[in-house]
C-alpha cells in the first residue's frame, strides 16, 4: 500500500495510517502515552505533570493573511500543550531547509516565532537545522516540540453527560482563509487566519471553573474534534446551529469554495466540555481576552454516540467525522 | 543571501546561519537555554533537571548497512539527551511523508525505532504525521524530540585542565560507511554504521566517576566536537594519534574517498573529558558494554586554545574545526 494525501489530512483515513505509525511496544513513559492518541502525552516526573507534544508544519504559502509558518509552528505546539491543561514552558525549533532558501525569509520567520512565543509565555530553548539539496524539498518545513506543566491535566476523552460545549471563537477561519488566498479569490474584505496561542484564554478558563475535556480543532476542523471527543468519551452531542459562531465572510467564501467550514483547520481555537454550573464564569473568563471574544456555548453533552446539529430551520442533521481535511497543506 | 548545503553541515558555516535561526528574545526557560548551544537544554522543574532536545533526519538511503532512518531518529535524540547526562524518558515521532511512500517501509522504520527505544530504555509517547504531494519531498523526513532527567547534568563547555579525553569507540564509521555504500564502493568487507544509543555506556560511566564534559561527535565528526568543547571551555587539547581508534577498513575507505574520518558523523559515540583519577574506573565501565568495547583514552586537556595531535611519526598537527561535514545527508 502507498501513502496518499488523505493519510495526512487529520480525519478517519489518517487514523488508519496511525495504526502503522504508532505500533510501538515502547509507547508510554508512565502517564498518558501514545495509546490515548490525545493532543499530547503526560509524563509524571517528581510530582509534576510534564506534557510533551509535537507538530510539523508544511503550510503553503509560507506567509499568508493573519500569519506565517513561524507563528503557526509556535502556536501548533503551544495549543496542543494548552488543551492538555499545560502552561507552555519550553519549545524546540527544528528547521529543514531547501538549498537556495532566502536567509531574509528565515529571519522574518524567526521574528514571527519570537512574537508568538511572547504571547504564549514560552521560549525556544534548543533546535536543529538540516539543509537538503535543491529539488528535494519545496522550501522549508518546521517542526516544533514542547513541554508544559499541567497543574490539572485535561483530556479529550472525558466529556460527561450534561456538560456544556464551548467554542472559544469563530470556526473555519484558518482553512477557508488559506484556501481563498491560495486560489486568489477576493471576497470584498481579506479573510484572515485565526492563528494564535490559546494558552492565555485556557489559563483564564481553568481559573474560572471546571473544564472536563478540551481539544484544539485543527486538521479536520470542528467536525473531527467534536466527533473524536464524543467517541472517546462514549457520549453524544447536541449542537445548536444558530449558536455556532462562523464569520459571515468565511461562510460566504466556504459556500463559493464548496467546503464545509466545520471540516477545515482552526489554529487559534479550543473546544471545551464544561460543568454547566461554571458556564457563566468560564465564558466570561474566555471572552475577557481578545482571542476569546467570540466564545459561545454551542451545545451540550447527551447520552448516545452521535453528534447531532439542530439546524436553524428546525431540523436535525448528523455532524460526521470527516475522512480528512479538504484543504491540503493547511498547517 | 541564500542558504547553501554547508549551512546544514554541522561546522563553522552552520554556525553563521545559527546566528539568524537562534535570534529569539524568548530563548531560555530558566536553566540552560539556547544561548549555550549545547546538545540540549536543561529546564529545572520542581527539583528535577528536565533535558529537552530535538533532531531531524534526512539521511539517504533510508536503509543502510548497520541501520536505517528509524534507528537513527531514535538514537539522534537519545544521544543528545545522554551527553547532557540525562536518562532518556519520552520521545516524540514526527513523520513528514511524500505521497506514494510505501506503507511497508513505514512499518519497517517503526519496528526499527521500537528496537532502538528498547536499547535506550525510552518510549515514543506522542507524534505527528504530515503527507505532502509527490515531488515536494523525496521520500520521508523524521523528526524526534525528547525529554530526559539528569541527576547530574553534564555540559559540553566544562572541560578542565588536566582532564583526560575518552573516545567511547572507533571514529568515522557512520559517515564513511554511508558514503561508501552510496557510491557503491566495495572494500572487501561491508562497512557498517555505528548508530546506537549511548545512554547505556554513559549510565555506567556516570556511576564510575566524575565526567566533566561530554558531546556526541555527529555532523562535523570528532574534529567539530572536540574543537567546540575546547573553545567553549577555554582550554587546549593534546591528542595522541596512535591512541585514536579508527577501524582499518574505515581508514582505507576514507583514504580512497579522500575524506578525513575525523570530520564525518558518528552516531553511536561520545567524547568525554574526565577527572584523571577516575580514568581506569570510567574506561572499564564503558568497555563493559558492547557499544563501548573500543573505548580509549586519546589525549588530555592542556592550557591554550587549540586542538593539537601528536602524530605517529613524532610530529604535531592542528585538528581544525571543519567548515562542515564533507558527507551530505548523513543523518
Ligand atoms: N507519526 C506518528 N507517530 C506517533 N504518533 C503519532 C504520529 N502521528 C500522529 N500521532 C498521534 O496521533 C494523534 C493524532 O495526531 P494529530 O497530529 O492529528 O494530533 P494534533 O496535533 O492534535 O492535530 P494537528 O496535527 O492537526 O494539529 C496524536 O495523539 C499524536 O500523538
Ligand atoms: N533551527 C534552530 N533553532 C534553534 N536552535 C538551533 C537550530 N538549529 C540548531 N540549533 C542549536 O544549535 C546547536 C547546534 O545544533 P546541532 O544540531 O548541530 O547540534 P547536535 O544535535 O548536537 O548535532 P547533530 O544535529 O549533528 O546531531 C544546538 O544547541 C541546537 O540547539
Ligand atoms: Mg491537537
Ligand atoms: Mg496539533
Ligand atoms: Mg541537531
Ligand atoms: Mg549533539
Ligand atoms: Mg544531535
Ligand atoms: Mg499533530
Amino acid at each position: 500500500m502507498k501513502v496518499n494525501l488523505m493519510h495526512g489530512a487529520g480525519g478517519e483515513v489518517m487514523g488508519e495510517l496511525l495504526r502503522t505509525l504508532t505500533a510501538f511496544s515502547h509507547n508510554n513513559a508512565g502517564g498518558v502515552g501514545l495509546e490515548s492518541l490525545d493532543d499530547g502525552a503526560i509524563i509524571p516526573i517528581n510530582g509534576s505533570n510534564i506534557v510533551l507534544t509535537t507538530d510539523s508544519h508544511v503550510v503553503r504559502p509560507l506567509f499568508f493573511p493573519g500569519g506565517d509558518i513561524g507563528r503557526l509552528s509556535v502556536c501548533g505546539t503551544v495549543n496542543d500543550l494548552a488543551v492538555m491543561g499545560a502552561r507552555p514552558i519550553a519549545l524546540t525549533s527544528a528547521m529543514i531547509i531547501e538549498e537556495g532558501f532566502s536567509v531574509d525569509d528565515l529571519a522574518r520567520i524567526v521574528a514571527s516565532m519570537d512574537q508568538a512565543l511572547g504571547e504564549a509565555g514560552a521560549s525556544i530553548v534548543t533546535g536543529d537545522t538540516k539543509v537538503v539539496e535543491r529539488g528535494s524539498l519545496d522550501g522549508i518545513i518546521i517542526n516544533t516540540a514542547g513541554i508544559g506543566i499541567a497543574l490539572r491535566p485535561v483530556r479529550d476523552s472525558t466529556l460527561q453527560e450534561g456538560d456544556l460545549i464551548i467554542a472559544s471563537g469563530t470556526l473555519g477561519d484558518h482553512g477557508i482563509s488559506i484556501l481563498s488566498y491560495r486560489e486568489g479569490f477576493e471576497f470584498g474584505e481579506t479573510l484572515h487566519s485565526d492563528v494564535a496561542p490559546v494558552w492565555p484564554i485556557i489559563e483564564r478558563a481553568l481559573a474560572a471553573g471546571d473544564i472536563h475535556a478540551m481539544k484544539d480543532p485543527t486538521r479536520g476542523g470542528f467536525a473531527a474534534a467534536i466527533n473524536e471527543m464524543a467517541h472517546k468519551s462514549g457520549v453524544g452531542i447536541l449542537l445548536d446551529e444558530e449558536k455556532v459562531p462562523i464569520r459571515r465572510s468565511i461562510r460566504s467564501a466556504a459556500d463559493i469554495l464548496g467546503i464545509d467550514p466545520l471540516q477545515v483547520a482552526n489554529e487559534g481555537k479550543v473546544i471545551m466540555g464544561i460543568a454547566p454550573e461554571d458556564a457563566d464564569a468560564i465564558l466570561s473568563a474566555i471572552r475577557s481576552h481578545p482571542t476569546g471574544a467570540d466564545a459561545a456555548i454551542i451545545g451540550e453533552v447527551i447520552s448516545g454516540s452521535r453528534v447531532v446539529m439542530q439546524t436553524s430551520i428546525g431540523g436535525e442533521r448528523f455532524i460526521e467525522p470527516p475522512l480528512g481535511d479538504p484543504v491540503p497543506r493547511v498547517c
